[in-house]
């Protein structure tokens, strides 16, 4: 088998995989470089393999350490159940459920990380080279990554299990790297799921991350990647996508439920996309540009903002009020176009109270032009008030279906602050809604029924 | 191998795949069954298992009843071949064919369901599960589910083999699930390709259903799930894509081509988004949102109206007339931003005669905006009239080469109905194109050249 | 195994897969054919086969003839590294690199394609089959193609490694198919990554097409296809994206980055959709539409236009001057709306010499439409001026943290030539900004800070 550079981790004469997959893989890692040893015979040399993990449990107590290209581990489903539901059952309803934990080809991630280790050493498969090439073409795919608890945070505010903290990550690549691909996947209890820095030609796409602290960090900086048709929600601590100086980053396709502190935050990014999306929060900052975000595009993407519907997280919240904006801008010359922006929230809960929310904040830079997006603002009729849920799945249905009693609520559609200057605001809310100075942007309102 | 959790079709020791498939996969889950029967020891228990399927041709005579989460059936081909060309050829030139068949690995779905025994009986993969927690991340991947043929419907109208009916589904889930994959998959010659009660988080990513009476039905209710890059399209009797009392759907990167009564037809469906996509219809209601539709965006998507050009299928329509609008938007704050839309039809193909055909018609709610939408409206210049042919292909290669000789048809490209008021129409057609009652909606003409 | 139709070139009784698996492949498609004889027994018998490339090097001497539907060539990882750095760094560091060649199931493409022979002797896998059906469902998964080197090209311009000319090519289809799908490969240094004559309902999914002189090129005519979530960049000679005569085409999800002479190129294509793409060029006409393509949208993408960076690339672009067009669009009735687009170029490099850039050329045709599209132009602060680099990836990053200091560059965002007519032109660029004569065409100015 080994001739052919396929790997089975339940087939492999070092390690018992069940106890520690970590070991094996790690000697198979071995194995494939004692045997790919010249990296030029006959123009190849080195092709890496494959590393198959059947469905099963396979506990993970050793990190992977990768440092090979052309290394691909694939399992055979992606496995994701809900944690969160489960833990939030009381222990006596356990013994009736139909199975408890997570499946598919599933790495249970059974490290202890100590803060003075660093929080790489928290990380189920680790991936670092120095020196050329790049490592490159490295393949993760269709398996799953369990953290299976969370930990005490220490503020006796949250059960454990609800803290969305860890210290585990599924994947961690520290140093550059080329074509990387995240396909399939499932990550789940992990206070990261991926953290990768100094990224080039990546792909994520088509995974399952939800129910981590933080699903996608891309860290340091990177260019020309892709994160693509992803379901993803991360906690309410975390970011379900972070990106740090990066140049050239598509997002698209991708659904991207609470909780989450913000759907999409990135730092000091440019010439980069975000189109296509539908994205759900229940906070403020459901997008945010900070530092010095530029040139980038937000278009074509549905946003919804609306309450905390689930009793076990409804005392935790990212922090910001009503003022912050749902989508806050910082930076010079992006672009918001075309999109679709609701939010439905209880009078009540407004922070602070009576402000009046903002939608789109504009907070520094210039040259920003906001264009055609649609801001539908809406709050419960008096009659119509609706307590948590014991399911967060029932409660959204229920939520769906109340569309149609709502108020509307006044909010400024975009709020553009002194000092960003050059902006153009066009066909995103009434004379009204809007709050800019006009001497200094462009503004035309959107008309009005009846109109001026 | 059962050890690995691997299961092939070809190497079991109950039933004969080719006789009988079914018979065959449900063995093999109730063998998963036996061996995974903690579901709670060290943290795991039951993982589930994959079921290969090899290429060739496997009859289903039993139908799959799958009740365990995280199983994983896949294939090694998706196996489409147009089976609507091949029926509607001669039989005598049925011998001459390279292959008459669809391939891959190629479930024939050999049942014969009756009337009586009510539409789940005539599914080739049926899932249901009561309890909790809800059946989750059962994969389905690169495999044929070819319902063989269809069957006369009693009208005497169409050949049997063009109805589109026969009361069989490629799979049906029955009860609320959780993470489920539908991906490179093939479906043809099913009345049904997938239809899915109480989606949660579902994906229906990269497949290829075609030639089917409806391509994806998602019913009863659902939340947090991607339709995403799919090739598809229905029979004249149904929808490509259909989604009731859905909340946070996402329709994107999908190429939909004909026939389909619908492309996209949405029923009580709130807060979901269609964009990205190409849509090509042969009748009014390519998408029609019914019920109340509320706070849904359509963006960024190639609309195309033209006429059947094939011979055999030139009898069926859907049975709407032109005045019923080829987006038809019911419901309240739902965006159409961004959107391109071709309608070309001969004039005297129009219904009823005389008619001003309707592009975008707003019918009931209110608040919905509707803006930058290029819509063109041609017919054939009086010289240019083609008739039907033999092949749907080449059909519509002549009709790309013929763009440049067209007519502008009138056209009402946003009719709001008197029902409807708040409406916000923005740059969607002319003050000549454009009806609706001013004093209760807001409406800014397109210019025109050498305009206002 | 071969009565499951599955094929591992490593056990394979004909040939050495490591010498050349072409002729190996060839032997298991006649051992297929030899097999699969009987077109229509029991409904079925010719379901095709997989044949798997495990990770390996792999030369290619003979090219792959295929005419048989339903076959899937899968291997075990894409594969890509850049040669393009690996050829541009002096032979004396190739020792210490980790690894010289590309990996994963590793084609190497040893043909000497001679120019008699036609530009399909080049091919490593050929696609023809005449009669009917059309060749189908044939599926191309998860393996590498390399052309190895480039050859000189007689100019002595370039090293003959950075020519992106030697006659090969990854995939050629020449007759009509449909239902193809091309996933998950990597295509590197070939002068053709996939030609495909005659597409319909192709699938090009989630490749990685890099340093090929063409990456996809759909030719003679086609229709209801999709090129979707790719990683991709062309030669500074080819096109990323070509098609000609195509109708139903969706180009949505794919980050394509430099060269290339065009990111997409379309010649007579008809009522097709480039949606939600990032787009980077290093020259003019990123995006071209030439002959008569009509009905066309552009729509949520994000253009950007700067300079090589690359010192062993400086001396070549594709030979425009800026007057062309970044979009350069022919045709009727075509959309462009809702694109951000940034152009960020040296003044000195401007060609001819003091001409005002244009972004969007409408060259020819009429009735088409552009609108709300922010149009970007900057150019480095005269102290800001920063050489060519090493390495194309540190260049990048380093013009990303430079986005604050640029300075406006004055351009032409839309120009509408004295042949073209009955367009409309929203909000697109100022008065100053937009020519085009306002008798023949429609005009709204995007408004100004401080207003008109």
């Amino acid at each position: 088998m080994a001739g052919k550079n396929y790997y089975d981790v339940t087939e492999w004469n070092v390690g018992d995989p069940y106890k520690d997959i970590g070991e094996v893989i790690n000697s198979m890692l071995a194995d494939i470089k004692s045997r790919q040893t010249d990296s030029n015979v006959e123009e190849g040399g080195k092709p890496g393999a494959v590393i198959y993990i059947p469905s099963g449990d396979y506990h993970l107590r050793t990190q992977v350490v990768i440092d090979i290209s052309y290394l691909k581990i694939m399992g055979a489903g992606h496995g994701f159940v809900s944690s969160s539901i489960r833990y939030n059952l009381p222990k006596s309803e356990w013994e009736d459920l139909h199975e408890v934990w997570p499946g598919g080809s599933r790495i249970l991630v059974d490290l202890s990380p100590k803060d003075a280790d660093g929080e790489a050493a928290g990380a189920a498969f680790y991936v670092e080279r120095s020196g050329n090439p790049r490592i490159s073409s490295v393949e993760f795919e269709n398996f799953c990554i369990d953290g299976l608890h969370f930990a005490d945070d220490g503020s006796g505010k949250n059960d454990p299990e609800n803290t969305y903290v860890n210290g585990k990550t599924g994947i961690y690549v520290a140093s550059a790297q080329d074509s990387f691909r995240i396909t399939g996947m499932g990550f789940v209890y992990l206070e990261h799921g991926v953290i990768i820095y100094h990224a080039d030609a990546l792909s994520v796409h088509d995974n399952f991350i939800a129910e981590c602290g933080n699903c996608i960090e891309l860290r340091g900086w990177g260019q020309a990647s892709k994160i693509t048709d992803n379901l993803m929600g991360a906690g309410y601590r975390g970011y379900s996508v972070f990106a740090q100086n990066f140049g050239g980053l598509l997002i698209t396709s991708n659904n991207i439920f609470p909780r989450g502190t913000s759907c999409v935050h990135f730092d000091k990014v440019a010439r980069s996309v975000i189109t296509g999306n539908r994205f759900h929060s229940f906070y403020p900052g459901a997008l945010v540009f900070e530092g010095n975000c530029s040139e980038n595009t937000v278009s074509s993407n549905h946003f919804l903002r609306d309450h905390e519907p689930w009793a076990p997280m409804l005392k935790n919240d990212n922090g910001l009020d009503d003022r912050y904006g749902l989508l806050r801008i910082s930076g010079n010359h992006n672009s918001v176009i075309a999109n679709h922006i609701s939010e439905t929230i209880h009078r009540q809960s407004i922070k602070p109270a009576g402000a009046k929310p903002v939608i789109i904040h504009v907070v520094s830079g210039k040259g920003n032009y906001i264009s055609d997006n649609h801001i539908v603002a809406t709050t419960e009729a008096a009659d119509a008030q609706t307590g948590a849920s014991d399911s967060c799945f029932s409660a959204q249905v229920d939520a769906l279906t109340a569309t149609d009693k709502l108020a509307v609520l006044d909010v400024t559609t975009v709020l553009v602050a002194k000092e960003s200057f050059q902006n153009t605001i066009l066909d995103s809310g009434s004379e009204e809604q809007v709050v800019l100075d006009r001497r200094v942007n462009a503004f035309r309102a959107t008309p009005v029924p009846g109109g001026v």
